[in-house]
């Protein structure tokens, strides 16, 4: 009897970023029998674009929910029926930052193959662009949105690059971009060096390095789009 | 006059493994005026199997050699004199893990645009395809090759895992691949689980996430091709 097979799809960040994705994707995304999806309109739309002759209504599918873990009892069973089963999540790459990574485990736990499609990663692509050190990395996820908590974890974050000499990386809900940036200017020294990288992928993409005392100069308004941070050394 | 302008070009991983390029790349290449590869031949080689009538002659050519830091004087030429500017490194994506960060990071201090092209990242596809969490994690280069030091790293890196809830990735020379596996199964606890992804991108691909204590009864023995290694929680 076949295996079941586990195949990790990434969707496009931006609306207008699709020449971003690798067109072997769309021959594994026919390949499956079933979807695991963060969203099921995004992720049928992003597969209808990748291929129009893509037919939605021949494969089952099941939306990952806020409770992933509620999915085990179906994914089980795909498994157990040596299905092909994609799985992807809004936009990037499914199980970084995103969902999808309790049904990999289970995989991995029940010895079923993954195999991850590349595709676009805000993360990784702003690593690249900020000129900061890229064989060194931690990407932290969600700052904390209390002031003071903030502000101790941005002094902590810049403790660890520098006698790490690692780069740091993390993210904000977009609405919350300013009131970041400036936590960053006021809490960081003025040598630290800020990566900010905005609509990565899209027609608007910017990612700019400066210095702190830099930045402070400059008086960066960031737009309410999802937004990348990382702080290092230039 | 129009600016300077430095594109970020991945190249693929695995000799067998261009389809996991996206198209664009090529489009992006045919652009550029000036590129800084790792590696002239596997450079030139990489653009022509993307495009077939690139033009290796009409473009100029400098290789990133182990000391990047000599090509400043001839990469700040080229951004005074507004070239649309490549670069590139072996395999994957320039800057993480790979040389290009330098003159990256030129081209941020002289507020030059960076344009960062989507590719293939087997630190990004390990840790897709682990099952471990991608909300939180860091990648740590080499560790130690002397046994004592080596040891200590690895309860280090599974401290920090453990405290932060985070996955810590890591990777080694082909041929001691056997060795840091070894040193793994020795020092980590029964209850972590190591992830190792060999060959990622090519038709040997695997990727294996197991606990320390499952590890022991399989006796893997790991190839002596690129591989990388993660440990967190499953």
């Amino acid at each position: 009897m076949s295996k079941a097979t586990v195949i990790l799809i990434p969707i496009g960040i931006a609306e207008d970023g699709y020449d971003s994705l690798p067109a072997y994707i769309s021959e594994y995304i026919n390949s499956c029998d079933i979807f695991f999806v963060e969203n099921l309109r995004t992720a049928r739309r992003a597969f209808k674009k990748l291929d129009r002759h893509f037919d939605i209504d021949a494969k089952e599918w099941h939306e990952i929910d806020k409770n992933e873990a509620a999915l085990i009892p179906v994914f089980t069973k795909a498994m157990d029926a040596s299905k092909t089963i994609g799985i992807s999540s809004e936009s990037g790459c499914p199980g970084i930052a995103d969902p999808g990574q309790i049904l990999v485990g289970l995989a991995q736990k029940n010895n079923i193959p993954v195999k991850p499609l590349v595709g676009p990663s805000s993360i990784l692509l702003t690593l690249m662009a900020s000129g900061l050190n890229g064989q060194s990395f931690s990407f932290n996820g969600y700052l904390p949105i209390h002031e003071a908590d903030r502000a101790k974890k941005i002094k902590l974050l810049e403790a660890k690059s520098i006698k790490e000499n690692s780069t740091q990386l993390f993210i904000e809900t977009p609405y919350r971009n300013n009131q970041l940036f400036q936590s960053l200017l006021k809490n960081l020294g003025e040598n630290t060096a800020v990566c900010i990288a905005s609509q990565v992928t899209s027609k608007e993409e910017w990612i700019k390095t400066k210095t702190v005392m830099d930045w402070k100069k400059s008086n960066a308004d960031i737009p309410k789009q999802p937004t990348l941070f990382a702080i290092g050394s230039l």
